[in-house]
């Protein structure tokens, strides 16, 4: 058994500094770099991927909505058209500075409301897999299991990478509980570990949030827990990445 | 003999809309596309390399200052390594729309007060040769003749197109006059035509302006005196375009 | 009988002109100024503020969800407390502007997507509802005659001037055609001034808009109209301006 | 004898926290709160202009350049005019803010790159006086004693309080040696403590940073160290604060 460990970062901004980069991609195999559209100045991103391809970790790049003032976490009702072109501006702006430090963007994550969004918004989904396919169709996408987007994804002939939260909670339906409920997001280590075993027969990815409390400790616990079970953690991008020892 | 010539375009901003785009792209040869910083949402930029591919016309990275507000005419005293970072944001989201339209960037002009500026300014003029040099060395760049931003550009191994203005005034040096000096833009198109003969000596490419009054009749006047005289309009960046017919 | 006549001004922004202010300020009785969030830099706010002094027009502050990019075009689903200090913000702007200027934001008007929105969405509706509250609640908003705002405005004690659009079409329930729907905006003067006796009796204030082809055109016949009516054009706001000419 | 203690607040932005303001809050007389232009959101201002009132400290508009991405930090080209209408804009925006939550604006300081360009830049300057006049002249300014600000401020007949700061480090010329320069800012409290008898001097007003590593500790260290010396902390705004405890 294998899984991957992505999370976001890259996630400062100018003199505001959030979570710790460096830190987390000692864990993960995957990481969602901010775009610069709700997060993520232009030296961050680069940074970030220098580091990245230093620790052998997979870059993706984690597209959002243009709101720096809200992070990317308020639905806009933006047209799919300017939304396909506003996914491309951030991809090719991502990759660039990912080629720049030895590598690519190898994946696609949407961010925050945009990812809640194309849950059931399928307008938006089909906006950000036409971007996807018209950048280049061999790059996957995280995406919810289940979800429009996901459906969306898969018929346009997109590679579509489960995905499992491991410190949000879900509904029954198995959507994310809004950020602002109650218990939306579980702070516990022991709790977030318990339920591994659990996400790992349903996804092929999981996510480490960066910029909760003790995020850190929680990723480390996540990756001693897949240790313990003997489940491999390595990138779901066959060849990008390696093995994290 | 032959000249290129190159405009800036892709100017527009959501709502607002500046230049006209289409017409201008019957005349030139290069389009200097805004990136982002100092104009362009991405719709619009993907809409002039769409337009610029099917008018046979070179796409060119036109980077600014982050500056909307300014349109990117204001001096911004950045650290170097900011700029370089900033550059290679601009040229990878730029370059990643002409490539869904079917091109590619194919040379970097600054824009505006960084165009201005690294006439002089060396330590901002080696962040934007830096962003190129990490880029792509292969990219040229277009500059004033006698600029440091020439200077070490050529000293770097970069190609350096020189560029003459055709509707702005000079300095006894050689420098533009400033925007807001009286007389620093001309908007007769008989003044602007006379002098082509002069620039065509001293440059490779000339630029007419996009947004200044009777902008298009400008660069029709230019064609015309152009072939008038047997000077042939071609893209400095061989095997891109096509000779306009 | 009498009617106010309002349009939407100071929506340029740095280079990007929109509309044509000085000539509006001709017609209407007040303006709805652009506050920054969706369009209006601070010099052109400035600039209309002195102008509809000048021309005796009340000053309104047209506050709008925080989205450039978009001109506030786009529906935000930003948190009411949020909101709330986003409209205290824009305009506490404005009115220091105004005051500059000599005289005072008199009303306040919701742009674009947050207008449409807080026809049926009750939280926004009552955080822009809180912010005139507590910034000043002898101010009157102008308003959509059976929305959610007008109801919530009115039951927290605010005077409510009910508005009619000129030059948009209607649903049946009263409501706006969204912009982008086929008919939704009526740029023929003839068509427009044939429903002004209809409109002027149901409604306290017409908006005749600036940006949309021949603005200025539909706005002097509708003038025309309501004189030819002798339906006298006054502000809303006692005291505030002048009758106009 | 006695001095006041100002303090840079309000400089979070959505999702960045940027500084302890309640911390800060309970240590100075006087809070020099961003306007949105280098950094604050409404909500985090109207926070803030809360807990001032609360705690009985006088708040004051630190005005910037345009600048979120340098958190006004980089110096900006900036037209006078255009200067003069961007601290009216900010200065209103908070005002505005500041009145909701019981108080104003009371006094006006410069931020970042501003605040070290007006020290020589006698057009920045004087447009900046400019709109303290033209908004309210009995404002008075923060500045550095001997800098060109103070004196164009003084002659347009505005209240200059003369600024000390507790953790940066002077030239020779008495002004502030460059923030990326080595040693330009204190860190160890004593020191900090150990030159206040000679800054109270020199002073009106004291500046302890809050965004310095272990400003809380540093600020606590400057309150006690002025206890000890007998120096009475008050605001520098008569009649517009209380005593501190």
């Amino acid at each position: 058994m294998q899984i991957d460990l992505n999370s976001d970062l890259g996630e400062s901004f100018g003199r505001w500094r959030l979570g710790d980069d460096p830190a987390m991609l000692r864990l993960v195999t995957s990481a969602n770099v901010a775009c610069g559209f709700h997060a993520g100045d232009a030296t961050t991103l680069r940074q970030v991927c220098a580091d990245a391809v230093a620790a052998g970790v997979v870059i993706g790049a984690q597209v959002s909505y243009r709101d720096l003032a809200g992070f990317g976490r308020r639905f806009i009702d933006i047209e799919p058209r300017a939304l396909t072109d506003d996914v491309l501006y951030q991809v090719g702006a991502l990759d660039g500075l990912a080629r720049v430090a030895g590598s690519r963007v190898r994946y696609l994550k949407p961010h925050g409301a945009l990812y809640n969004a194309i849950v059931h918004h399928r307008e938006q989904a089909r906006a950000v897999v036409r971007a996807v396919c018209e950048y280049d169709d061999t790059l996957p996408v995280l995406g919810l299991p289940g979800s429009v987007f996901a459906e969306v994804a898969e018929r346009a002939g997109l590679r579509v990478v489960r995905e499992a939260f491991a410190d949000r909670a879900y509904t029954a339906e198995g959507t994310l509980v809004p950020r602002d409920a109650p218990g939306a997001v579980l702070t516990d280590p022991e709790q977030v570990a318990a339920r591994l075993p659990d996400l790992v027969r349903v996804a092929d990815s999981i996510c480490v949030h960066s910029d909760t409390p003790g995020a850190v400790a929680i990723a480390r616990r996540v990756r001693d827990a897949l240790d313990a079970e003997r489940i491999a953690v390595r990138p779901f991008v066959v060849g990008a990445g390696v093995d994290r020892p």
